[in-house]
């Protein structure tokens, strides 16, 4: 009698360092290979890991989400230490759950947080290298937030997405935008949408470090938000700031 | 005519991950080394650099300060920028500062502040190996407060120093110690005082953890100061989780 098919579901944190982002790619390091490879070692059988959001290279995660299916009879808390014990230092499962037959990790997704950090100050930082976005020039942050409120609400985002980006529809909803200020020297940009394009984060962060550094005016964000013409925004923010930070499904709220 | 010699004083910030401690040795990479030998080449003579402080192998630093002495005609400025470029990434120079004759980075010191991190939660994290102390079993902060008391003051530390420390004088002043929940679960562990003997501020801490997980009485800090012996206290608690935050010098206080 064949064991029941199980769905697990995972929350995965990852230094996206040294990897060619998520998605799983023949000749580069990626987290989903990795993922994959312990899950087959742990459970001795072939796993097809499907994630919520394909981080591109180079960007981190706090709350990625992936599910799978399984017929093992080890306890999610046994799947979760397991894979600890076996995935590289900068991949960790934070949690393991049996999840409902239909879950899904990337189709069941109502929302994502990403956070993208910036080191505003002269000095480099020993520490924050390839975790946040280095910028000398002190940012007005007050522009910026007045920008980031025209981001709120359903838009067409194509000019804010990158020119490789395959999503069929480019309208988004972004439902929260705040420009933080932590500590002294740190500036965090945190971004909830529904969903998001190809460098969609990214574009819009470059955007606004453009506005807080002056080059461009607060109320641009409409206009170029109407124009659908990526060459008219921002630049592409460097990946290294960027942290999937959580993935919203039903149960969440 | 021969330039003026002057006394510069600089503030550090380093990932000690990859080094062997502050102080130059001949065979392991350390972060006197780096740094005199991108002073080298920036002020095209020799330089000898003194540190405020002796940071053991893999102890990190926020606010190292070091001195030297130079003929160079280029500006505070200019040395902090030209270092910046020259160090490796994981050492920047955040401030470079003219300094009277008599300053000496380590012999003018007269405190100093160190901050121990621990991640204490489940999981491991993908983010701070390198970076804290993990710690699975909760711990009760209010017994470490409480027992943490008994540190200030002006105490013997033999219990609490490396059986290689060379001080003659094993008499130090605690001037603060306090226990920090920043995160979730996030601790820190900042302790001030006059200056440490060798692996004081670790063996305080692996002694506070100890307390904290309940394996010794809140009460027992005390006796041990009293007993002078090493073997009684607690175990040296890892390099990766102590950061050198700060050194105070007469015009800091």
């Amino acid at each position: 009698m064949p064991f029941k098919e199980r769905n697990i579901k995972l929350v995965l944190e990852y230094d996206g360092t040294r990897y060619s982002g998520w998605q799983l790619q023949k000749n580069a390091p990626t987290v989903q290979g990795v993922v994959e490879e312990s899950l087959r070692r742990l459970l001795d059988h072939p796993v097809r890991v499907t994630g919520g959001s394909r981080t591109d290279s180079g960007v981190h995660a706090l709350g990625q989400v992936a599910s799978f299916r399984t017929t093992t009879r080890l306890s999610p808390d046994q799947i979760r230490r397991g894979l600890n014990a076996l995935l590289p230092a900068d991949v960790a499962a934070r949690e393991a759950a049996e999840a409902p037959a239909e879950f899904n990790a990337r189709r069941s997704a109502k929302g994502k947080l990403y956070a993208y950090r910036i080191l505003n100050r002269e000095e480099r930082s020993a520490f924050e290298r390839g975790y946040a976005w280095h910028l000398r020039e002190p940012l007005d942050l007050e522009a910026m937030r007045r920008a980031g409120r025209d981001f709120l609400g359903r838009h067409d985002f194509s000019a804010f997405r990158a020119s490789s980006c395959q999503a069929k529809d480019p309208v988004r909803v972004v439902r929260r935008l705040e420009v933080k200020a932590p500590g002294d020297d740190r500036i965090a940009i945190e971004i909830e949408g529904t969903a998001f394009l190809q460098h969609m984060a990214r574009t819009m962060v470059g955007t606004l470090v453009e506005i807080g550094q002056g080059k461009r005016p607060v109320e641009s964000v409409a206009g170029l938000l109407e124009s659908g013409d990526r060459t008219l925004a921002g630049p592409t923010a460097p990946a290294q700031g960027l942290y999937l930070v959580r993935i919203f499904y039903e149960e969440a709220r």
